[in-house]
């Protein structure tokens, strides 16, 4: 399971040089997209023989069946890497179900250290991080969307549980006067953006009636968002 | 928030470089145990002149006023760093104190990335990673413990979400016995120790009533535990 970077970084700020010698002994990889996959690798190790490797995409469209037929050289005794589009994959992103499978037929699934947005956001936050939850994104329909913020603002409180989501990037501004538009004022609110990007990383901590004066400007940058009891 | 080794892997494998280049333009560290922050920093440059470095401890005893003073650095433009005995400060750790005040007098906080037991573990899992929960310790006491493990057991089928607790080394065999005895059968257990470390990491999913016939050896390790429905 091999994390990949979450902007534009160089490699060496936010993956270990342990994992590039990994990735040198891996021929077959599943990935979430094979183009930034073979941008990736060629990252790692410029000298990386890419089209020697062998790709298996891994999508929503991908087949419980085929997946398991991605992990074949397994059973010959060869790695296969897994690799998401940014960040860690399995979570947030595809990758579960290859481990799910591997961890079914008995083989070996080895987690590599990298950057994820959410342990990266939650660390700078502030917020409680013996209790957190990530939820993904809330549902898309609007009095759905607001029963669910409101479920989890309640289990801030009650659970005293960090409450973590995100939204895609083109959606964010929009997500952003809503969450202060439905939440109570004297909730925190945490929104991070851009992490890891040397230039642009944002990590703000305020309540909520803080943000109503002073908006966050998220303009179709990934971000991700936290909320806790003040 | 500068994130330390988990195990006596070797610290490229883990740490990025990147890391390395922030950490030695940093003079002041709140650290949980100053002991082993100085021995991470040794093993991160052996250059280092760790006499010249301050540290100021933070633990369960250290009073807020104390942490807010730990921060004077900050207020000269110098840069602090924090650091937890392992892994991710303030994930599971101290550290979420230093970067709530931080935020609250409006500096910038800074995650660094690094291995985090909850998610490699998670990762290699194969359980849902676009919802799930960490929950720090169980109650001791027998009882609440029993009642807090089938209320996230409920937690993990009503809310498809994979829920994580940890346990200390030294109580981890008798943790297990625990959870086989009190979780259904059906529900899948991961089992995740020694994470990072080369010769001893594993990280294996089975059923509960799976792990009953072939009982996991836990003797004062680290570990961490993860359910979800099947």
């Amino acid at each position: 399971m091999i994390p990949v970077g979450i902007s534009d970084a160089p490699l060496d700020d936010v993956i270990p040089a342990g994992n590039i010698d990994i990735i040198r002994g891996i021929s077959h990889f599943i990935v979430e997209n094979v183009r930034t996959a073979r941008r990736f690798l060629k990252r790692c190790d410029k000298n990386i023989d890419i089209d020697a490797l062998t790709f298996y995409e891994l999508n929503g469209h991908t087949q419980e069946l085929n997946i398991a037929s991605f992990l074949e050289p397994l059973r010959s005794g060869l790695p296969v890497g897994m690799m998401s589009e940014a960040g860690c994959p399995g979570v947030a992103d595809p990758g579960a179900q290859v481990a799910a499978i591997a961890q079914r037929e008995g083989f070996r699934v080895v987690p590599l250290a990298g950057p994820s947005s959410i342990l990266m956001s939650l660390m700078a936050s502030g917020f409680n991080g013996q209790g957190f939850a990530f939820n993904g994104y809330l549902p898309i329909e609007n009095d759905k969307r607001i029963k669910a913020l409101k479920e989890l603002e309640n289990r801030a409180y009650r659970l005293s549980q960090t409450q973590i989501f995100i939204e895609t990037p083109y959606r964010n501004a929009k997500f952003f006067e809503f969450l202060t538009a439905h939440l109570r004022p004297e909730t925190l609110l945490c929104v991070a953006s851009q992490i890891t990007d040397p230039e642009a990383e944002s990590i703000i901590t305020r309540s909520v009636a803080q943000w109503k004066k002073h908006p966050a400007q998220l303009t179709k940058m990934p971000a991700i968002f936290l909320i806790s009891k003040p």
